[in-house]
């Protein structure tokens, strides 16, 4: 019996597994030609394509050894993606950082179900009828070593159906094992800077948005200490939405880097590196149970060692663990199980 | 914000997580003395009960160092559970057997989809009303230490709606690393033999379901080697049932024992142990994004380290590796790919 027999259509977005096909050299656009420079769709793609380059190039200065390796496809239908990840390397176990473009189809339940909003996304399609749609986004997950160096994730992302309905999406958030109030204070500070900049709501419903959604709901606790994450935004022009999207991205670096360049030469101990494995155990939970974009991802046939760059090299799962009361893995649990607030 | 803010109801089958009352001894019967010494419910109970104490003693004394350890609770409702957990041992890595004895209630739908075929469960009951429901298991993943030693799980568990619906589900399957034919052929040939005595349909049935079942469909590949897994079952008397899933639980010790006992002594490198790491990877992609038993227990508030006690101790995530061609990796995860015939 082959699992093509499996009862439940394992390929609801028609794109379908391994049609990704490898390239060596990347196209100067993923996007088709018909949708043209001007369109939200090209601008989106090359605002992620310099981040990627701009990002990828800091942490390969702050690693000082390790190298990103580049795996780069097509998709029949257009769109492809290019992975760039970096592993076992002087200060980083694993970092990624994924563009992906694709075109694609869904049943309008899939569609209402991949986003937090989910009404009105299937406007102008009669029902039953599939929902032809474009998304392009830049993903990143950064492992370091030290158990003193948070890890780091960030998504932005653009969603167009050809109904003319579009949104964006996205956040930068920290999961640090051990908690530093400056390290916080800096991280949460840059990005309420960037938000301030763009709204005076944004900071503080952007950050209550990550803490909830980071919630590993069966744990009862964050799996980090959040930063901030929205969806469905498409209540301002395009071009603020963008100039938006495109602030967060140039403050990635900012808000990160110098948190990891404080701390990669931190000594620490091996009981020290088993709690930061079983807070990755922690981050796998929430990556395969609840996290929106790699479900998505994983029952859309995306390319699967992309997806999956998400998961740290190593994870841990240690039978009914509790910490230490007044040990500073208790002390970062509580902040787990109660979001503060760092500025 | 706080998690209870979620949108979706964070507890479809109205048990509450952190409503288990840790408890030191054991009742005679976590079941509802109204349900009396005669009944299905209590019958089970027993059975798993032995089969809990006969597997645990057979493991430690297969592991010679290892004890388990146990953590029993009950639940306000009626119902509770059994955890033994041995971590640390000379031969196993991580080895649970957990009994739980559930009551409770569950929208319609949530029982649709906590079976594979759904229909009529829910049997006497007006629509959009809760179906009060029973659910008694043995569950058990045991992870070794040495890579030439498999990964072995099994559950059996009985389910009964107050509407007077019953069924029966389990299996037992192995998981091994590096593959030895002799190894699948006495495992599988011992639960076929056990199938043969009470249906001549059970195991090439019953086989080709778990083949199908512990399917990681994003990797097109299978977790482990199978064995056999139904569900569903009720179209025997309850005795004829009963008396199937006691015999499958007695085969468990003469199916797996053997198999590590022959190589918990075999040398082995350290890239033998990073394959075996890599697999228990993808063991935990398939318990926290495919098995029903997981995900119905992280959703209707289970007593989570026991859930995932399930969870191999480590696991790593290696981007994009793939097996030498030829090499003895290789030729297991092309019987990952193409599920063989081993009796």
């Amino acid at each position: 019996m082959s699992t093509t027999e499996a009862k439940v259509d394992p390929n609801p977005v028609n794109i379908g597994w391994d049609t990704h096909k490898a390239i060596d050299a990347v196209p100067d656009s993923l996007t088709r030609e018909l949708d043209g420079n001007d369109s939200m769709r090209r601008r989106f793609e090359v605002l992620c394509r310099n981040a990627q380059d701009q990002i990828c190039a800091a942490i390969e200065e702050l690693d000082g050894e390790g190298k990103f390796q580049q795996d780069a496809w097509v998709r029949p239908n257009g769109g492809g993606g290019m992975s760039r990840v970096l592993t076992g390397g002087k200060v980083f176990e694993k970092a990624g950082v994924n563009l992906s473009v694709v075109y694609g189809s869904m049943p309008q339940e899939a569609l209402a179900a991949a986003t937090e909003r989910g009404v009105d996304r299937a406007k102008g399609m009669k029902p039953g009828e599939r929902v032809p749609f474009f998304a392009c986004g830049l993903s990143s997950v950064m492992h370091p070593k030290n158990p003193h160096c948070p890890t780091m994730h960030f998504n932005y992302r653009y969603f167009e159906t050809d109904g003319g309905v579009w949104w964006f999406g996205g956040g930068t958030d920290i999961t640090p094992s051990y908690l530093d109030a400056a390290d916080m204070k800096h991280f949460h500070g840059t990005y309420k800077e960037v938000c301030d900049k763009h709204d005076p709501e944004y900071y503080a419903k952007f950050k209550a948005w990550a803490d909830k959604y980071f919630t590993i709901a069966h744990r009862g606790e964050t799996r980090g200490l959040g930063g901030i994450f929205f969806d469905d935004q498409n209540d301002k022009t395009p071009d603020e939405h963008f100039a938006f999207s495109s602030d967060c991205l140039d403050a990635v670096t900012k808000a990160y880097v110098p948190v990891v360049a404080r701390h990669k030469d931190d000594e620490y101990t091996q009981a020290q590196k088993e709690w930061q494995l079983m807070r990755r155990g922690r981050y796998v939970e929430f990556n395969l149970v609840y996290d929106r974009g790699t479900v998505f991802g994983l029952k859309t046939g995306g390319r699967i060692e992309s997806i999956l760059m998400s998961l740290p090299e190593t994870a841990r799962w240690q039978y009914d663990h509790h910490p230490e009361p007044g040990s500073p893995e208790a002390d970062i649990m509580d902040a787990f199980k109660n979001p503060r607030e760092w500025v």
